[in-house]
């Protein structure tokens, strides 16, 4: 597990990304589709949590995916291979080391990676180099800020703030959601527009509270238990207390919210 | 001013619930609308920010909105009659001895009153009661834990945490909106249904910049200062640190989140 990467890494995690963009997947990706015969770049395609959505929106489009890790990339072409996709080809490589020629792609697309970089502003402008002018971008983040839920509680908040600080501390941002406008602005991409998806979550919709409160985001907080405490960021009866009061949040009379950031950019024609 | 209302009374605050109802009203209200010859109850107009959007958008159905303040219920009367409005009737009534009949209104509205008052489910029982069965109530409110924004700022932070600490001392709950499902079921109301309404402000929408971060947002908090201060929740040096924080996510850069929750739901028929 890369020390730049909180999570993404174990099977449990996997498992984890895997429930959240199986139920997210229309809320994040229903208005991502490329044109026959684009050719698309997948940026940190990860396990392939995406990359099958993806493919099966464009059937006509053709995907590179990248990776730095080789595993994470094995199991991406395991999924795309049971749902039977021809049109993604996987590659191993750093994201600051890119082996494609400048201007190869009509559009790029980044799912849950900015949130690990400390350089995220260079990660769009890198990618930005690869697209053709007129090209998109399209950038996905979420924001563990944008948490909140009834009942309150500052136990579950302190749970939260521990991966917050873990992430931060591998030299990730976990809020960077909010900041997708001004970070694509910056890297130079022109018409952004950033639209948010958010998450609401009461017991009228058990799929969600399964789906979303209980299997993403609380299995992700309870997947930085041993981290947190190890780093001296909470104790074990405080953390507890959190991922309770977060479980408590899925009961039937609580509710959860939480908010993805999905942005889209071009790159100028006269770039 | 009552003490149980924190905003609403003040000729500025008056300003800035126009500003607020003028730059938000697709966004809440353009999803309601009532049939030809509905009787429909608002609850709590206070100074008609809304009532004057609620009747033109349903110009055959008959309003009767209601307040507890005289003055406030002018103020109203002055915009529907300056709107040439002649659907709507207004009535000085204290929510918790209403002059109604049980089952004489075929609909009900309440918008940002229940964050006043403490009894929150009681008061949707009361209006419940008032509907006939079939009948639909909407509730609208906002939440002020759900405001996030970049840059991130503690000061900021504070000086919202501010608000929300007045408000519950004055009775009220200003982390109302994430509530509404709980409370409609609560007080008995079926088919609830609860659609989050969300804020997003970057620079590539300055209306909302200028509309909504400014003039609504971070207005209402600058209009607690002095109670603020007073009741010594802050130091001025810190809350205008905060204020001046929250102005600074409406520069170019800037981000600005905030969420309304908007509830329908009907009176079963077996009631």
């Amino acid at each position: 597990m890369s020390a730049a990467y909180v999570h993404g890494y174990h099977p449990r995690e996997n498992e984890r990304l895997q429930d959240q963009a199986g139920t997210l997947v229309d809320l994040l990706h229903s208005d991502t589709s490329y044109p026959r015969g684009s050719v698309v770049l997948e940026a940190g395609c990860g396990v392939g949590a995406q990359t099958v959505t993806l493919a099966q929106r464009s059937p006509t489009a053709r995907f590179t995916s990248f990776d730095i890790s080789a595993d994470s990339l094995a199991e991406a072409k395991r999924k795309t291979d049971a749902a039977g996709l021809s049109n993604v080809q996987f590659q191993q490589a750093d994201l600051f080391a890119l082996p494609f020629s400048p201007e190869s792609f009509d559009h790029v697309f980044v799912c849950f990676l900015l949130e690990h970089l400390s350089r995220p502003v260079e990660a769009l402008a890198i990618l930005k180099r690869l697209l053709r002018p007129g090209g998109t971008m399209t950038v996905i983040e979420g924001d563990h800020g944008s948490a909140y839920f009834h009942p309150d509680s500052s136990a579950a908040q302190m749970a939260i703030q521990c991966l917050v600080e873990l992430q931060r501390r591998a030299g990730g941002n976990a809020l960077i959601g909010r900041q997708l406008y001004p970070l694509m602005v910056e890297a130079g991409l022109e018409a952004v527009h950033v639209s948010p998806r958010m998450v609401y979550v009461d017991s009228s919709r058990p799929g969600l509270v399964d789906g979303f409160t209980r299997k993403t985001f609380t299995a992700m907080i309870e997947g930085v238990r041993e981290s947190a405490i190890a780093a001296g960021l909470s104790d074990p009866a405080a953390f507890d207390a959190g991922v309770r009061d977060l479980h408590r949040a899925a009961e039937g009379d609580g509710v959860f919210c939480y908010t993805f950031f999905k942005g889209v950019g071009e790159k100028g024609r006269r770039a």
